[in-house]
């Protein structure tokens, strides 16, 4: 398992691009993006389990329930949902990518990120369409990744290479998401694209098993969008035979998506919405994997052990405090706690009573700008961790007016 | 039902006082209250639901367990919780109650609120009962209010007139709760008094009952607090008949308490960390009590809503995604959603879309202090309120040092 450079386009046969059409007022905010296969590809998505749903993700989950697509298109600046043309706009930005590229409308997928309940403009788009496919490269995938940023501060882009069945593959993303991130069954936008030959069931039944535990486990501020999904295109341009059940191939290809959604994870965490740290927690001693989860996503969600780790404040009580409402049913009297960054290592809970530390070194480590909080529980083998990032001024700021 | 002065002093035959002991260090900041009732009275609570209990909680359960009490000693600075001695000390404190005044040991409420985590020292406390006690006052409320506050920026006291069985019954209560604040079961520190005579089973009834309604439906910011109670003395002075059994007086006395509560988590809720506004959401039209209080705390609880209201945006898509992902079972074509204050009311979704509104009209109302968030859901006759307040600047100030 390697890490390269490249993204979406990574993989063999895929292309991007991304450019401003005009959604965004801001000319230098690129806000529509294009990835296109250049075969048909198995398809696999998990979406919000939010009730209120974007209009595209009701057309993308249409188009690609015969597990296979073959482009994204992607908008940001406008949600596309709570409106009463949603759906038509949504079909009408598939049909557009047909018009450009021959690719039939129902092999689409196709996703908007941006402000709910305002109707989306299709015409910016549709003059764009040009630019867009002409623009298409395989160094597109920076472009692309810009083109989906919201209040994102930086792209999010990731690739690795790895080997099935004898045969080079290579697995990208890229991902955009910094504010209502609480992920449920799916989250943000994350698209993956892979030239690794696999059956669309194994793909679906890859990318349902691995967001338990990635991005499921992230959290920035509790809020759970209603336009979040992970889509993968994997193509088989690789030319490896076709993982069509588990075994090895298959585990392979599980460890290669979990590297890039991982890094995805920790990539969105860090760029959360004001963040200043990246924070990771990690239960370990728990006596199975849904009380690890159900810990780690409670200590994560915590508005005040954001605000603490935003001031550098070792303020561990809290830590207690969210593990004891999370509703996982644990022995307190066994719960350890230590902080942990890049200066160190503090332990300052322990047998869920408080242990002497130096004030000083705890501030020191938590100075840094990515903070571990390990939890042990005492109480089995299973560990899960989550992410999140702290609560600062500017979380306050981004939203507090977020659509002027 | 007539609101009258006196606080926690005002039903007959209590008294109360606060003082500065040293638990905290600012010399003029009140950390220590005691209420004393003239005779044993009535008594209920209701505690955190968090696994992590203060021990305070413990010995108060275990006090109160006959359904009697006659005092109530409470300390702020240190929440004596998660603390190898901590039973120890809250079995310290009600005993310094015995030797000061008489009453039993096992006849005391005690409580405790600060940070979590550090011994607490019973020295200060036990050199400060003399000076307690022998203050202990009709016009004691106010000091004890103030003893109990921790990041509170105002005390938090109200008390209310009624009639029942012919005679005049007075009820009146103390409330402190600004950060920790998502109440499950029970919340914060409220301590409430009554001369109205009525069994402690009713009493117990009554308090549990109305809690539902009213501090569980109120959240800061999402975290249970380990120490929260809620306690009520009765001790029968009005000398009405006592209740002791359902009906027009326990009705009554249900109207009364309801009152108080609701005053007080107004109180709470536009004291909440560095909140400027109080948020009252109210969700009518529901299909049943608990949809309507799922959807309502869904809405007060969103950090993303709680942030555009500190901005004044009337970003309605927010309070849309929050009824989304709440977990009730909702039609959300049929949502509809308005801002309200002393300025006017604007509607801005109708049937779960967007409808045209004036956002100048929208930033003057929503510019108030205290702002309702009206939702409807059209699919029955249920209303429930819930109560937070804004996210902002000084929310993450006060909590990224709270220990310092």
């Amino acid at each position: 398992m390697k890490i390269i450079p490249g993204g979406v386009c990574a993989a063999k046969g895929f292309k991007a691009n991304g450019v401003h059409c005009g959604i965004r007022k801001n000319h230098s905010k690129k806000d529509l993006a294009l990835i296109v296969s250049e075969v048909p590809a198995s398809a696999a998505a998990v979406y919000t389990t939010n009730l209120v749903k974007g209009a595209p993700l009701l057309v993308t989950k249409r188009n690609i329930a015969n597990g296979k697509a073959q482009a994204v298109i992607c908008n940001s600046g406008n949600a596309n949902t709570c409106n009463a043309n949603g759906i038509e706009i949504a079909e009408g930005m598939c049909a557009l990518v047909e018009k450009a590229l021959g690719i039939s409308a129902g092999d689409v997928v196709v996703a908007s990120t941006g402000v709910i309940g305002q109707p989306l403009d299709i015409t910016p788009i549709a003059q764009h369409m040009e630019q867009l496919s002409a623009g298409l490269s395989e160094d597109g995938s920076s472009a692309a990744a810009q083109a989906i940023m919201t209040t994102d501060t930086v792209d999010k882009q990731i690739a690795v290479e790895f080997t099935v069945g004898g045969k080079v593959c290579r697995m990208g993303g890229i991902a955009k998401g910094s504010g209502m991130i609480h992920p449920n069954m799916a989250t943000m936008l994350v698209f993956i694209t892979t030239d690794c030959a696999i059956a669309p069931e194994l793909l679906q039944k890859a990318l349902r098993g691995d967001i338990q535990n990635t991005f499921n486990m992230l959290s920035i501020d509790g809020d759970t969008s209603t336009n979040d999904m992970v889509t993968v295109l994997a193509n088989g341009m690789a030319g490896n035979p076709e993982i069509t059940a588990e075994g090895e191939d298959f585990e392979i290809f599980m460890k290669a998506l979990n590297t890039l959604t991982v890094a995805l994870c920790r990539c969105i965490a860090g760029d959360g919405e004001g963040a200043t740290k990246l924070l990771e927690c990690t239960v370990s001693g728990a006596a199975d994997m849904a009380t690890a989860r159900t810990v780690a996503k409670s200590v994560i969600c915590s508005s005040l052990l954001k605000a603490a780790m935003f001031g550098a404040d070792a303020n561990w009580g809290r830590v207690l405090c969210a593990i004891g409402y999370s509703g996982a049913d644990v022995d307190v009297s066994k719960i350890g706690v230590s902080f942990r960054s890049p200066k160190g290592e503090i332990p300052v809970c322990k047998d869920g009573a408080g242990i002497p530390f130096s004030e000083e070194i705890a501030k020191e480590i938590l100075l840094e700008k990515e903070i571990e909080i390990l939890v042990s529980l005492g109480s089995g083998d299973c560990t899960a961790s989550a992410w999140g990032c702290d609560l600062t001024y500017d979380y306050v700021k981004i939203n507090g007016d977020y659509r002027t």
